[in-house]
């Protein structure tokens, strides 16, 4: 299938052997002799003012080497985009969690007990959970120094609880809706969401006579925490060393906080400080996905040919931004789906609540707009008598057509994406009435997720023996990143890719590296890795020219050796030269590759608020979702999930498969079963017994569907899609369920309780 | 003093913080859960054939993990020039320490307990333990399968128990003789010598479930203990990481085993493998200085002037070649010091014993050498009653003279060292009698060390925040290495010292670097840095051009930043320029360079054997001793030491006074205390009390006189010496013996027995 000797094919991926012997090593499991158990003091109460912090008994307790708070570390302001936060909170707390004092003590009882002896008087406040609530003029207000904390992200119309405010729009609305036909109008709602990775967050920081920190951590990107620890602790980049240890799950929520801690107290106490949460500390505390709020008003004329599109969203923040604005903006660029619709107003806010902070969480705002979006267009079909199918064929953007950015597709492959789900499920066919009495039902939903976002960059060294090392600042976080990266190496430079080692994830020894998000590594680290083989084997080239006494042009390679295309017997291998370079000439073998998209669009005149970057390419989906409802129970059986992926070149089909089954998994979570309950701002359910995540009963076979169409844009022709798996899969089975029953649940997830109040049947 | 911002300055050194807090990390430091307990079983005869190795009784120990002897690898022959070496010994056993079996267990206790239970039925052979009688035909032949280990080395006339030979010669030896007025012939001896370094050998290694191999140790050079592992274990190098912990001392003895060992049982236990020498086993079984024995028969005329030179030069490597063939050549490199004689001829030869193996040790075959050269020198002024300073003006090198090998000496600063030294010391005044009845004397010794061969290369990067990192694969050793690295980046990029950081010694983070020695660290790296650097200024002027939309040749760089030269205030800052770079542009700011001499001198027809590498330079030396000697007691104090040193530009006052200082007092061991006892093969005083190294008590103030003069081939004018400081100590001191009581002692060390005895006090 492949014209390639390494791409496409299932090669032992990288992480595998150790993941499944138990060799892995997390961040938890790294040995510190001496090493310090730190321990974080975290507001009992969801707002409140700070009158006073008192140290002293816990400080007295043997054992207890350090007690620390706010007043012990530069005022420093800092976030993703809004610097709302700080390293410890010193005026109020804003949420149950929020972080008030920590400790350093020598074993973890100890560290609990010197939690409890710390002494914090509060005055309580009025606090807000919700975020339509938390704009309101009498709201509580949690963030009174909002003016006085900095932003680097252009965020317009911060007022209030409003965090910020973001709009895209062209045509004209008021004349969309009168060429309509149809107008529609609904609001459909999202819940909190927890990436409910197997390892929680830990990290453990070491700092040193000469000055240099060096943190060990669970993390998607070792040069963002590189960046934080610098900037709170004020040293030099230089001197601060981060070292990602394996990933046990990361999905967007592996942003790490507690390192800040840990080096913090590292700092002062001159010991390794590990911080390792609890699970409970863990989903109390993390990232979850924004809960949101859309409005959408859509006028269509008979033949279902859109022609406005009124989409209104909010964003449930918590109680820090963070990822909040470009979440919010990337929910808005996605806003209207992959259909084509002349008049378009996109408004999006942005609220602070008193809740743990959200942020980001594999789709980045994505599924909530997809969810709300694919609902409006099922209902849409329903209320035009137009199949579902059709409705999206008519409208579907094609290649050329325009994003709510302004930005145009390069290429659109979602037709293809329809006519091959379709046909799997003989699209049109009766959805038959089992003999159990239960409802069948089928749901189709489109979606488009973009990537290759942000920088990378690679080194690849050829070693003395012919055999090649790609260095990378990359971090796995478990769909095969290293295996991929190891496949464009040695691809590119022809050597086996049992020769190719990755060295990675390591601020001092590798490349920078944004971030392993995005669905951006396959895309941009491909690139990056592909322009450093090029490198290498050019210097190869060159170096064997030189030791050949020939010219470079007339040299080719193959098995490992350069040599004269002419005359393939007088060559050197590869060994050969690399051995020869670091003895005599030019030093080693040492090859350079860089890729960044092209800059962010500039603010174009229809875009309010956050601009979203322009992206090199994006990837199409369609899922369609068989279901069967128990009209009695309210439980819905998943019965079939056909999942049409635009891919570009597949480069690891085993890696794929997974990326696409993990992917619709917890689209299936989102979709009927995951939901973070909060009572009074405490999250009710932090434990993976209440907090429900699909198990292999409540997963059917993942049915896969791949256009393979190599993107021009990507290396070797490759796109990534590890947030477009999950975009559409809560639609689907919404409108699965729609079609078995006739009721439409608003508001995720579709739990038993809510669709039997919508049958009526409680 | 200095033209420069930080090179010439005394900085804070890198290393010395971390070493007098006591946080330096040494290998033995090093945590590693779960670790096993390496010891090697070693032949107790010093040439024995092996007839059987049990080791059942010792695998059936509870705790012992693996026991390992030849036939549990590959037959791979290794070594440094010759391949004669392989990882255990199978058939015999060639001195008192060869490896035989090795076992891991779960403490030392059981290690221990394990290597006395395995039997090995041994038959004595008849050994031998001086070179002259190994290479008498009727010796006991220590390598009988000579013939098929593999020499990557040309060593000529291997035959019996001679590893190689090496001849340089020009003139002719009969006219010089006929030319001379006067010929004297004398045999000068050297004894074994240890570095003594703090710090035993210690290494630990550890294999993981992804095939890839890591090991931490104390060494001189990370990629050469890669390049072995590789071999041993037939391993691909990109698999192979190294890294080295902070060194308790190298002095060239640093060159590690123990590694293989350690290495070899975590490729079959899976389990992180130590093994840490103890001091006796660390002195028995790892390198010493080459025993020598040099037959000099040198012509001259009245006037002093030199006819004929003929050097004879036998050096004992012991069990195995090792470094042996390239020491001996550069002994021979050193045979006639640096003085012009028309009619040389120059002969070593390589013997093994059943001994201790000889190896690396500063000075490399130079100390040898000089002491023969210099008492050589003094001997043919007191022949000719000519001032042995005159002497020495009259026959020493200047610029452009040959050296043995057929190259040229770029510079020579001899003469400016004599002066120098002799000024300090008002050369020719009366030596006095002290009132306490000793006699005191003077005496005066030159000598040169080459420095710059093999290969460096270095990246330097410049981080988001406009601080440094300097990569390189170079390692500490004690002079100061990181030190002046750090300075040559600070220097050539224009960034203050304490923002750069020193990043080192990783085989998968930093780039080749040959070896930590030879004297070439300063010139090699300091030139890789210096192209890194500048190529990362380059690299900021290119993106900053771009930035400001100028031309780079219209920028300029001063206080971090780049800028418009005709207008300052346009410009940007290196944190600026850094900072984009990763986030859009062209990838992050990493300058690459490196260094390496041109090749080797190609076999002249004057060269036989092995070739000496061609160096880009030559520091020259002159020591003069001032000594007071009991005739009572043979008991020798140095008064005075004066060292006066040519050094191109000084690159770190402190760091080059401690160089001195040190080799000074290590040339002061070598030629008054410290020798390794040997009996029937066997050490006898393999601790640090009965091996006399100098303490403070034996040692003068050191007097340092520098000719600091910028080398046009060194990186920023500057050279090494850590090799050249050693060189002529032990000659001055001899001299100014003989000068004090007239007792010429031609063996090395002059201890008070020998002396009394040839004092006829004994």
């Amino acid at each position: 299938m492949s014209e390639y000797a390494v791409l496409g094919k299932n090669v032992p991926r990288i992480d595998s052997k150790p993941k499944v012997t138990g060799d892995s090593k997390y961040a938890d499991d790294r040995a510190a002799p001496g090493c310090l158990t730190g321990r974080i003091l975290r507001s009992p109460h969801p707002h409140a003012r700070i009158l006073n912090i008192d140290t002293s008994q816990a400080e007295k307790i043997k054992g207890v080497k350090l007690v620390v708070t706010g007043n012990d570390f530069p005022n420093v302001h800092f976030g993703q985009w809004i610097f709302d936060e700080t390293l410890f909170v010193r005026d109020k707390v804003r949420y149950t969690g929020d972080e008030v004092a920590a400790v350093a003590a020598i074993d973890d009882d100890v560290a609990r007990e010197a939690l409890e002896l710390i002494r914090v008087e509060y005055e309580e406040l009025p606090a807000v959970f919700d975020p339509e609530g938390a704009l309101r003029p009498d709201a509580p207000v949690i963030h009174e120094d909002f003016e006085k904390t900095k932003a680097i992200f252009d965020v317009r119309d911060r007022q209030g609880n409003q965090a910020c405010k973001t709009r895209f729009h062209h045509g004209d609305l008021d004349v969309g809706f009168k060429e309509a036909d149809e107008v529609i109008e609904n609001r459909f709602t999202t819940h909190p969401h927890h990436p409910a990775y197997l390892e929680t967050h830990s990290a453990l920081a070491e700092y040193d006579a000469s000055g240099n920190m060096t943190v060990w951590l669970t993390t998607q990107s070792v040069f963002k925490v590189q960046e934080v620890i610098g900037k709170l602790l004020d040293m030099p980049l230089s001197r601060i060393r981060v070292i990602g240890s394996t990933v046990g799950g990361g999905f967007g929520g592996k942003k790490p906080r507690i390192d800040h801690y840990a080096a913090a107290m590292a700092y002062k106490t001159r010991k390794p400080v590990r911080i390792t949460l609890s699970r409970e500390e863990d989903m109390e505390t993390t990232y979850q996905r924004h809960p949101s709020i859309v409005d959408i008003k859509t006028g269509a004329k008979k033949d279902g040919t859109l022609t406005a599109w009124d989409f209104r969203m909010l964003m449930d923040t918590g109680a820090y931004a963070d990822h909040g604005p470009s979440i919010l903006a990337m929910g808005c660029f996605h806003a209207r789906g992959p259909y084509k619709t002349p008049n378009v107003n996109i408004e999006g806010r942005l609220a602070y609540t008193n809740k743990t902070i959200s942020g980001a969480f594999r789709g980045y705002g994505n599924p909530q707009a997809n969810w709300a979006v694919e609902s409006q267009m099922d209902i849409l079909s329903r209320t035009l008598g137009i199949d579902p199918l059709e409705l999206r064929y008519k409208n579907g953007m094609g290649d050329g057509d325009p994003m709510v950015n302004g930005q145009r597709y390069p290429e659109v492959n979602l037709r293809e994406t329809l006519e091959s789900a379709a046909e799997a499920v003989d699209w049109g066919k009766a959805a038959g009435t089992p003999a159990n009495g239960k409802k069948r039902g089928i749901g189709i939903a489109c979606g488009s997720h973009p990537s290759g976002g942000m920088g990378s960059s690679a080194i690849v060294k050829v070693m003395p023996d012919g055999t090649a090392q790609v260095v990378s600042g990359v971090i796995e976080i478990g769909p095969g990143e290293y295996t991929i990266a190891a496949q464009v190496a040695a691809e590119t430079l022809g050597v086996p890719y049992e020769k190719v080692r990755m060295v990675t994830a390591d601020t001092d020894g590798t490349p920078y590296e944004n971030i392993t998000a995005a669905s951006r590594i396959t895309f941009n680290v491909g690139h990056a890795v592909r322009l450093a083989s090029e490198d290498a084997r050019n210097e190869l080239l060159a170096r064997a020219a030189e030791m050949l006494e020939a010219d470079v042009e007339d040299l080719d390679t193959g098995d490992e050796r350069a040599f004269i295309a002419s005359a393939p017997d007088r060559g050197l291998s590869y060994a050969d030269v690399s051995k020869a370079a670091n003895i005599h000439l030019k030093g080693p073998i040492i090859g350079k590759g860089a890729y960044s998209p092209s800059p962010p669009t500039p603010a174009l005149e229809n875009i309010e608020g956050s601009a979203v970057h322009g992206f090199p390419t994006h990837a199409f989906v369609t899922h369609i979702a068989e279901v069967e409802v128990d009209e009695d129970t309210g439980e819905i059986e998943i019965l079939r999930m056909i999942c049409s992926h635009d891919i570009g070149q597949i480069m690891h089909p085993g890696g794929l498969g997974g990326q696409v089954d993990g992917g619709v998994t917890q689209g299936i979570g989102y979709a009927l079963l995951e939901e973070m309950v909060y009572d009074g701002g405490v999250l009710k359910n932090a434990d993976l017994v209440d907090y429900l995540i699909p198990n292999s009963l409540d997963i059917p076979t993942i049915e896969h569907r791949f256009i393979e169409k190599p993107d021009p844009a990507g290396p070797y022709g490759a796109k990534g899609i590890g947030e477009a798996v999950l975009a559409p899969t809560a639609s689907a089975i919404a409108n699965a369920v729609y079609d078995a029953v006739g009721a439409r649940i608003m508001d995720l997830p579709i739990t038993p309780d809510k669709l039997l109040r919508a049958l009526d049947r409680m």
